[in-house]
């Protein structure tokens, strides 16, 4: 079944009013008549099943049939902190990353990221990821949409370390020296509940400096096995062993 | 240091001969010199560390300092057994599987596959893979390039899963109905050596027939999490919880 996030405002007691982008897909691409169901959320943990009830051409109205619980979020909060990397693929990181159960997605810029922030055209670039974040939510049946938040700075990256559980460093050098047991070591520590940082560097890596500064913070260095994925592959390595352990090794 | 993939033939006791489009690569591209270091592989389970000594047009003569074992492979051999997905996922099923330790890719035709695989460009397609499998496994220090195999007919890839030790097929509707444990009992199970053949369905997942086709040859049905993930992602959730759990589960 078709589903849609909405504002709060949208999903309110037992009526739904679709707007913007969302009436154009029910109506024109899912050619979807009244009486047809579809799953909203309103992305702050309530989601139901609705029928289409007055379709528009400026908005959907529905009414709410039931209220779901489909309990597809991670017990963790995960934030992806990733150093900037070459071309689009920070779209596909933040596609995938949804689908994986990402909460966040904190780009920064590292000191081996080719590609600069451009602050003319941040607010467009995290717009483009926020819809692919959405879609990729509707797709996967998530209950929140990951944040995007624009770049930080290095410096500004370390400062938020403190604020989560843990802080995960996929480290190149630590994988070919053959460190295989901190993420394990770290994902038998993570409670329900608690909030993870993943810190990746771009293409290059991260700096010798880099490494020792988020250590500093309490950050742990994790090999993610013996072969050297790529920056856009290694959240997607991470989120894939962090919903393994939690949510298939019971 | 950049890596090379050659022919058991190319790599003849301490002598490297580098031919074809690696020539290119290594003037053109990285603009390396004689004496410059280079890593070679024979995809036979050789691997050495040697250096430039010729560089002409049509080829590139190579001396070998030591014999590396980058011990980069999986404990187990997995195939990758792709339902046709639309467009180019099975080139990034092919690129991001590589990285993650696949040792062979089986496309075939799903009931519910929309593209179908074109007899007259099959040859082209798989060398096409074959291309980006290579450099893949190049980039991520594999030791062997994955083979690539032609389309199979469903009926086709049903007679070859006696041949594996375990048969894995990534269910949607096991997900949706809480299965979660059935992965982890696998790769519990898993012993070294063993081969393991990890099946998934198209866009519009497997059919009710196809999957009792599958189960009555003795695979094991599994969920990958709470959240409904895309065709071309599961097969990279299926590879990083393998690596996690054979490699960093220790």
């Amino acid at each position: 079944m078709q589903r849609y996030f909405v504002s709060e405002d949208q999903l309110n007691g037992s009526i739904v009013t679709i707007t913007g982008d969302d009436v154009k897909h029910i109506a024109r691409v899912m050619r979807m008549q009244e009486g047809e169901e579809i799953i909203v959320s309103n992305n702050a943990g309530r989601t139901v099943l609705a029928k289409l009830k007055k379709l528009s051409e400026s908005d959907i109205q529905a009414e709410v049939l039931e209220e779901l619980d489909p309990k597809t979020e991670l017990p963790i909060k995960v934030t992806v902190a990733q150093g900037l990397p070459k071309g689009d693929k920070l779209e596909l990181i933040t596609q995938k990353g949804t689908e994986l159960g990402v909460s966040c997605f904190q780009p920064f810029q590292a000191s081996r990221s080719i590609v600069k922030w451009d602050m003319k055209k941040a607010k467009k670039k995290v717009e483009r990821l926020e819809k692919i974040a959405k879609e990729a939510a509707e797709q996967s049946y998530r209950e929140i949409i990951p944040t995007i938040k624009e770049a930080a700075s290095f410096t500004q990256l370390l400062e938020t370390i403190e604020s989560y559980t843990h802080t995960i460093v996929a480290y190149e050098e630590s994988a070919k020296t053959g460190e295989a047991s901190n993420l394990h070591n770290v994902l038998n520590q993570v409670k329900s509940g608690d909030s993870v940082l993943i810190v990746i560097g771009p293409e290059g890596g991260l700096t010798e400096e880099e490494v020792s500064a988020l250590e500093g913070k309490g950050a742990v260095l994790c090999g993610l096995g013996p072969r050297i994925i790529r920056t856009e592959t290694a959240p997607l390595y991470v989120m894939a062993a962090i919903s393994y352990h939690l949510e298939l090794m019971r």
